[in-house]
């Protein structure tokens, strides 16, 4: 198999089914994927077949536990995915909203329309109801997409794909505007990321390597979704108990994801009485702490935090905590060892709240909260495909608006520029 | 000299500068670009005399009339510039801009806040006056800029970044947060594309040549400005005065520029009554006119088009002219042909205008008006950095919403993920 080679034409098929989607009508979108949702429910049996051998091989090559566990599909999974297709079925259409519909002096008038991208490429790892999602969130912009999950999931990834295709031929949509990248080659991968003249955006999905990779390699835009070394300030004016609980929360309510505070920095003059309050805490749940020389006085079984700790996203039970002067250091802190991803204050200091909601530059900045809330579904965005850490086109969770651009629209009556 | 390294040290010193830049108020904002406005106008002699020197080489290395033209500083255009400042210090501030804040379910606030890029990087070709005009637009949105001029216009382009090194120091702003390259070595438009860690984003505004080439070798972000071929199509139920006006208007009000229009497609069955009208007004004009086989039987001093037309920017009075079935055939020539910049219907049919509306994929799409309104003052932006003709980040006449970002704001209270 020529690699390039079919990874241009799956571009080409993709280009021209992104043409046709474009255009297609709100009901006709939301039919598709109610219909998805149906057939997968339906067939769960095949699913779960193809699924068992892509599980069979996992064990058989020694993948890891963890990996094993996202790769499994089973009733309820997909009973979850269903479920998945029919809420973004039920999100208002953002393709063909005009906004800022203005007259302007000479006479024309001026707004925007919100239309797809094109064509959106994704590439993501084991989980395989990725496929569902990302293809579901596509479709409904109005975009053609092309998806490349990972190789430990491609029976199933296969499976999912053709009950796609089996419901886009039904309402006589084109089956190109979903592909499932057909091969497990890794050169696919970077071909699909230097497909210029047929991919407008590549969102990849998976660790820090792919995305460096990406990066690197990639000629067409790419929505990055990088690591988050997330912080939480405790200012010296601080109500304690929100302190404790954000604190906690942020660590420990999950430990593997991109939004779990990874370091804390509390204010010098509040720092004994609240690591004594908090310190305990951790421990019985069992999280390792690495201090800064201060820190260590206030409670025992801290361990010294090299500097390495402070560039470090553990997504681990493992926390960072550095005592600081004060909001100014606090904010230096965050501005030379953040991934830019979410920070937050806590603080009933009106004035700190406002410098560090409008200093610090990260995705996502809060107050009194818990970093674990930077999230599509928290938001409110419905859906999300991704967290990017650019500031470029898409920050934050991205949802449906990720994915869409806006063009002008000028109406005239006969109007000409003089 | 090294020319990475020097490249280097730029992009650190305007790293460092950005950060203090983004939480600059209003007012020190806007009264350093009254400042630069008013020393611009003072102190006109010594930009005469640094542009003389620009002049002088660039005739003495028999540079074209109309680069010549473009590289000319004299009072008025001084004048003109100083008014371009104040008009950017008076459009309002979107820095620090809150919006759709609302309550979740979880009782969080969520909204954004819109915030600079941080660091951009301006390439332009001969006109000096676009290094006071872009410096303007970044220190406005609170970003720094790193901008690299025409070789042509060395001196000029020094002498202005002086200026505006003078009025930041005066307002004790830092000096770098406008850097005007100081090297014509081509070497340090690469190495600017290529300072991944210090730039956010690249704006190129010249030739296809160098926006491709930029393309090619940045690995930053590009606003694209690439080329307009631009398209009017007059529906078979224009208004034919609307239909005649538009046609002449957009062609040729100003030849050279990227909204000028340089395909005209006719609906076949109005083709030989408009005909009759238009192309005598274009003869007038002296514009040459190129059409397809079937519009030569309506206007004798025609030339055949050739294949390569239908893909030409002129820029020059030179129009291609193509009769179509209907807007069917016209939307699929402009998606074979287009440029995606601005194209335009002539159109009294409600359904005619709204699907062209809704179904071409151009950064302007317009009704009943001149293709040269596709341009940030006529659109209200207030001021224009390009006109992107990409779909990422923005689309269309560029203005300081283009310049930024926007941040995720969550306002708790003590609140935790549950």
């Amino acid at each position: 198999m020529d690699i390039k080679k079919y990874m241009l034409g799956v571009g080409q098929k993709a280009r021209d089914a992104g043409r046709i989607m474009a255009n297609v009508d709100t009901a006709r979108k939301n039919a598709v994927l109610l219909k998805i949702a149906d057939i997968l429910e339906r067939e769960n049996r095949i699913l779960l077949a193809e699924n068992r051998k892509d599980m069979d091989a996992a064990i058989a090559n020694n993948l890891e536990a963890a990996l094993v566990d996202r790769l499994e599909i089973n009733e309820q999974r997909i009973v979850a995915m269903a479920e998945g297709l029919r809420e973004i079925a039920a999100l208002p259409d953002p393709i063909g909203a005009i906004s800022d519909m203005n007259y302007r002096p000479s006479g024309i008038q001026v707004g925007k329309m919100r239309v797809p991208l094109g064509v959106v490429g994704i590439i993501y790892e084991s989980r395989p109801n990725v496929t569902a999602d990302a293809a579901a969130l596509c479709l409904k912009t109005g975009n053609a997409s092309i998806l490349r999950g990972g190789s430990e999931a491609f029976h199933c990834n296969q499976a999912i794909a053709k009950i796609i295709h089996q419901s886009l031929t039904e309402l006589t949509l084109p089956q190109h505007a979903v592909q499932v990248v057909a091969t497990t080659d890794r050169a696919a991968v970077t071909a699909l990321a230097q497909l210029k003249d047929y991919v407008d955006v590549l969102v990849p999905r998976g660790g820090k390597g792919l995305i460096e990779r990406l990066s690197r390699e990639a000629t067409i835009p790419v929505i990055k979704h990088l690591h988050g070394v997330c912080h939480t300030y405790i200012d010296d004016s601080a109500d304690l108990a929100k302190a404790v609980a954000i604190a906690v929360n942020a660590k420990t309510q999950r430990y593997g994801t991109c939004n779990t505070m990874e370091t804390l920095l509390v204010a010098a003059s509040i720092a004994e009485v609240f690591l004594e309050k908090v310190c305990p805490l951790y421990e019985q749940k069992g999280v390792e702490l690495r201090g800064c020389e201060q820190s260590l006085k206030y409670w025992k079984a801290m361990k010294a935090a090299t500097a390495e700790d402070w560039d470090t996203e553990y997504l681990a039970p493992v926390l960072s905590i550095r005592i600081v002067k004060d909001v100014d250091a606090a904010m230096k802190h965050i501005c030379a060892h953040s991934s830019s991803h979410t920070e937050s204050i806590v603080t009933e200091s009106h004035t700190h709240a406002q410098r560090f909601l409008r200093e610090v530059d990260s995705s996502s900045v809060m107050v009194n909260a818990s970093t674990r809330f930077a999230d599509g579904f928290e938001y409110g965005l419905g859906a999300e495909i991704g967290i990017s850490t650019d500031k470029i086109h898409a920050r934050g969770p991205v949802g449906l608006e990720g994915l869409t651009s806006q063009k002008y629209i000028v109406l005239g009556d006969g109007h000409i520029r003089t």
